[in-house]
């Protein structure tokens, strides 16, 4: 008998659990704690670096929230982020060791929020930023990354940017076009397209157009924020005046990060030769894998676990973090994105449409991303 | 070989480990995260109060330093706070089974302590102040104990009461006192000697006088923050003008929570008959064991491992924390401390000069601790 996800919770009380590392005894525990524990803390006074040789701050990163973009589901507050939040957390322990903490913050102000992450941030080796609506989400990680001296990821951008960047360079692959010559729609303004954008642009993939819930965002347009009318002028693309549909005509791919529903099989047979559709709203994607197909995709990605091609930022944030930490990396650069993107990517030798991209459990896949922070740091 | 130290915790890099509770699988990932997981946050965002139910919140403890009084070291910042807030919450852990995470505030500023704290308490159940410097620490916990709705203990003072008060309530017995009786000499007025005050006077012992660095509080002091004030004004005892020794003639009981090396063997001597003598600055003692027997003292106990009668409020903090979070207690009410010492004291069932305190590996501790919180819900 399968529990709903509803009872799994209520049974489980709490995803994550902390232990000490060393059973205590009475030989150990005045060395751990006071009194000896008194001449560690002296010399980390004395010279504030020790404190990453002497404690686990090296070791620890904190998953902050505000609540204001959960998912799909939109702004439902701290503590209805919580259960995703630990859900990251039991991730970080899992597949990387790494000691991740929820922090889920009582506000959605932007100042506020970046004055109580520089406030906590002594005992944190890094922070992942997670489910904060743009476009503050923008203005939050930058003056943090700038600001702080560990590294901060905003893991709905770059993470999303990052496995989608994979994801893309092994269909290309397999319907056998090159970067220099595809046209990309990205369904969705928010965090993750305009980092996807970004990133796609770093890789030499610049003609793209953006749609938001107004359709495409062209020049034409007068209701832009400044993000948006960056990503549109880093742009070398043609983008039409109306509907997201329209800018799918002659397009070689499809990224969706928006909403449900969004297009029809007819509309990816607007889309050029063997269309690539990544359908990535979560749990309902933008168009199911079936209409894709009907509508002549040669590779299909959602963001589900039960179809081919899960594009899942849990690919992502375990190895980059893990790598982050044990290189003492402070910033997550794009050449570092860019690495990550394209370890993950090789770890496909042969991509077929059915297998762009690696399972989560496929135990290679930490390592590679590790190897791949450090290499760039 | 003994490793020190610093050697231990080089090896050791972090005493608490973060684990998943459940290994995560293709079956379960689904449930714990996305997609799964999204029922249950729209769950907690329509009724907030299942986050207690359906999250890890109410075994998430948040330890919270601004490294301004770190044991008897002083003020020596967030970063060298963190070996000690480590060791905390491996306790916490081992004896408790309570998620503990230290929090070091890279500020000092009591409405900045205070917003912060706010701002990250939804994912937490409790909050364990900790080694924050008085007078802010009375505000801080005053003003988070009303405006939150989880417990807020600041461990230096009611946990060094509490178990203070266990260690005098078996000491009495000891020497066959009764508390109306007797006469006490607190030295140190800062978070733990207020405290002090405060829960003897509950217990009923109100014939007390405190010393700081400048001699004994009296009534002729011009120098007295509001705290000290309140402490002399709850008294009944007659307080000279004059150093703390002088205080000491004729007291029963002196509880040291102040600097090493205070008093003498001949200031004991001044002390009424079968004299009580808690020297409790570590690692170390306002006089030595040695020294305070050589004095008189028909009781001695000490901050230290290595000397009979341990008085550590590690003896307090793992149980407390157990039974507030276990019986959703919200306030830390003075019954529930007055509860809690006398549950400890009742451990040792015939108390003598070496044997007044049980040990923190006693199994019993935290049972009898939980116990005594649910009956005072």
């Amino acid at each position: 008998m399968t529990l709903s996800p509803i009872e799994y919770h209520k049974n489980l009380r709490g995803k994550i659990v902390i232990r000490s590392k060393e059973k205590l005894d009475v030989n150990n525990l005045g060395i751990v704690y006071t009194p000896g524990v008194g001449e560690v803390s002296m010399a980390v006074a004395n010279d504030k670096s020790l404190v990453r040789e002497l404690t686990g701050k090296q070791n620890m990163v904190a998953i902050v929230t505000d609540g204001s973009a959960v998912l799909g589901l939109g702004n439902i507050g701290p503590e209805a982020a919580l259960p995703v939040m630990e859900g990251k957390a039991a991730i970080f322990a899992q597949f990387a060791g790494v000691n991740a903490v929820p922090i889920c913050l009582a506000t959605q102000d932007t100042e506020e929020i970046i004055r109580t992450v520089k406030n906590i941030a002594p005992a944190f080796g890094g922070i992942n930023l997670e489910d904060i609506s743009a476009p503050r989400c923008f203005e939050i990680e930058r003056r943090l990354a700038d600001e702080l001296d560990i590294p901060v990821f905003h893991d709905d951008q770059h993470g999303t940017a990052i496995v989608v960047l994979a994801g893309i360079i092994n269909a290309l692959k397999v319907v056998g076009k090159k970067k220099e010559n595809v046209k990309v729609v990205i369904s969705g303004a928010g965090a993750a397209g305009i980092a996807i954008s970004e990133l796609l642009a770093e890789y030499g993939i610049t003609n793209y157009c953006l749609c938001d819930s107004k359709g495409v965002i062209n020049e034409h347009r007068e209701d832009l924020n400044k993000y948006k009318t960056e990503a549109l002028a880093d742009s070398m693309g043609s983008c039409p005046i109306g509907s997201c549909v329209l800018a799918l005509h002659g397009a070689d791919i499809l990224v969706g990060v928006s909403q449900p529903g969004q297009f029809t099989a007819e509309d990816i047979k607007q889309m050029n030769e063997k269309p690539i559709v990544f359908a990535l709203a979560n749990p309902v994607p933008e168009i199911t894998p079936e209409e894709a197909l009907t509508g002549g995709a040669a590779v299909i990605a959602t963001g589900r676990s039960d179809f081919p091609n899960q594009v899942n930022n849990a690919l992502v944030f375990p190895g980059l973090f893990r790598g982050l930490l044990d290189a003492g990396v402070t910033k997550v650069t794009t050449e570092i994105q860019l690495a990550v993107a394209e370890a993950i990517a090789g770890l496909i030798e042969s991509p077929t449409a059915n297998n762009i991209i690696p399972s989560i459990f496929d135990e290679n896949v930490v390592p590679v991303i590790v190897k791949a922070v450090s290499k760039h740091k």
